[in-house]
């Protein structure tokens, strides 16, 4: 190609993905929504099938020093059924694609499986296919789900309006202080065979990090509680991008503040600690796996009843934007940094269309 | 892991790939074919879901140096639907994973995506999602297509009977020798900036190595003549391979004649001047993406007056084995040599769960 080279860096992965998905039309009724979610929908005659996919490689989405292969097959599959909750779906099944090297060995895969398998196991998924392939690099996975939802239920993230609240289960940031405590492991461990790690007291942090799980209780408590959300996403990304996600696709702008962010004790000590803002961390530190959800004015005394939701703030009309108001009152605009590695190479983590 | 640790060449593709998903069970009633298929089948109400997934690794199933991107995202869609017209299914969407890394611009991946919609168009498939993020190496592409067949009526390997016929589309070989063309072409081209590769009187293997079609429109014929295959496979890794899928899973042997076996003129040109054995080449030369397929011997007169497809021998019972019946009336025990490259590191092609 002779003509004008342009660095993915420059438009990062939402700009790359909006390029290359440029005017894509459907062409089977069923295909209701294609790209732009947690998941694409497809209409079955009485049920909605959603499917969604995650890619993972190795020294970009996880280091093999720190991560246990059982725990890292866990998580692969974790992340799916996630998106797939986001939109108040079930998981179901899983096909699992695996780029292997070398470098790996039989019992080194069955681990991996074995921490895969587990999680279908808990979350009630089947394997039901894949694709194993030798690489000549590092480990790749590639996880794709399919789930269900009631026909016409699935929770995208355009429907929040002007007034709704906004709620998040959980607490956010833990999993990335967890990251950046098993780094200052690392990298504290180099060259000394018997170090051992000290996670004492951030336990929560370390298991947040490497053994997320799905909100399906929450998904659940909603249903039981007759609370349909206007819009939902999971946060893999960090607050504020998934925030910007649903006020793009809903065209809306919204409020949140600080002092509402829910965020654990063991957080704070960390941020502290690192010398991190801690509020900072909690709306950029992705790989949280909590669900972020709209709710219309109405349901506040439902919601507000719910064990493990907090409501953050509210959305408003588009032209105000979306901003966070701190703890003196004043407006701070949200940027959606999240974890963007097509746009800063140096970042260790990842993004998801 | 202190445990005794085997390597991965040890068992080869399917072997690892047995060993991981040993016991597993579904537990959706809709789960109705797992592991062992071209695509796993999940049952709906009125409608079979079929779900297939393919990964493709730079420098492993794909060399830049030759295959123009646009040509590797053409082919990496067709891989997929060619696994749903195996089943006896039509492919509806796909969903699009790519690891990127920073030497590849928005233009390059505009390149390879337009390959892919290009292939979609022509198919009438709907990309509907995906997931792209920076990889540390090469580019990585992992698509998983979803097909729908009716009811019931997916077309699996496990139904062939003794008696069975034997048939295959097209012509087998042509896509290996092509590789083999355009390696030599990359070997004589080093160091070479001006050099013109030499494709003359072999477009036909060229074309077949870097622009596969799936084979859509025998699906077509086999229906319009009241044709239900009573099992199917797409030879992505060779003849041999395939047909042994075919045995293990209904339980039979084969056998097949050499002088049966469709190949074009170009690939037994090539072979001669390579010097390569041109029935080895059509037996394990994988990529072809033809339909092998078995059809009671009652349908013989129906298969005859097919254009495009060739019946190469039949099923046995099992205790016969596999085996070709040589030019010379002599047994020839098939192998499943394949495309192995967990199996023998050497080799630069892929095998297909």
């Amino acid at each position: 190609m002779s003509e004008k080279q342009t660095e993915i860096s420059q438009l990062g992965e939402f700009g790359l993905i909006d390029r290359l998905t440029e005017g894509l039309k459907a062409v089977h009724e069923g295909t209701a929504k294609g790209v732009g979610d947690d998941c694409a929908i497809l209409h079955y005659n009485d049920v909605d099938i959603l499917v969604t996919t995650d890619m993972l490689l190795e020294n970009v989405h996880f280091d093999l020093t720190y991560v246990p292969l059982k725990h890292l097959g866990y998580k692969s599959a974790i992340v799916n059924f996630s998106d797939i909750y986001a939109m108040g779906g079930t998981p179901k099944q899983i096909t699992v694609s695996l780029g292997v090297s070398s470098r790996f060995t039989v019992e080194y895969m069955t681990e991996l499986y074995a921490g895969i398998r587990i999680a279908c196991e808990e979350y009630g998924v089947d394997i039901v296919g894949g694709d194993t392939c030798a690489s000549r690099q590092g480990l790749v996975i590639s996880i794709t789900c399919i789930g269900e939802a009631p026909k016409g239920q699935a929770v995208q993230r355009s429907g929040a309006h002007d007034t709704d609240l906004i709620c998040v289960s959980g607490d956010l940031g833990a999993a990335y202080m967890g990251l950046q405590l098993l780094e200052r492991e690392k990298v504290a461990s180099a060259g000394q065979p018997d170090f051992v790690p000290d996670f004492a007291g951030k336990e929560y942090l370390v298991e947040r990090q490497l053994k997320p799980e799905a909100r399906r209780d929450i998904i659940k408590a909603l249903a039981e509680n007759g609370i349909r959300p206007t819009s939902m996403i999971d946060i893999s990304d960090g607050l504020s991008s998934e925030l910007m996600h649903i006020c793009k696709e809903s065209n809306c702008g919204c409020r949140i503040y600080e002092d509402r962010i829910p965020i654990d004790y063991q957080t704070a000590v960390m941020a502290e600690e690192l010398n991190m803002n801690l509020v900072t961390a909690a709306l950029n530190g992705g790989e949280d796996y909590e669900l972020l959800f709209t709710v219309p004015l109405t349901d506040h005394d439902k919601v507000e009843k719910l064990e493990g939701v907090k409501m953050i703030g509210y959305i408003t009309k588009p032209e105000l934007g979306e901003a966070m108001i701190t703890r003196d009152g004043s407006e701070f605009p949200l940027k959606a940094q999240g974890w963007n590695p097509l746009a800063a190479p140096q970042s260790d983590k990842k993004d998801k269309e």
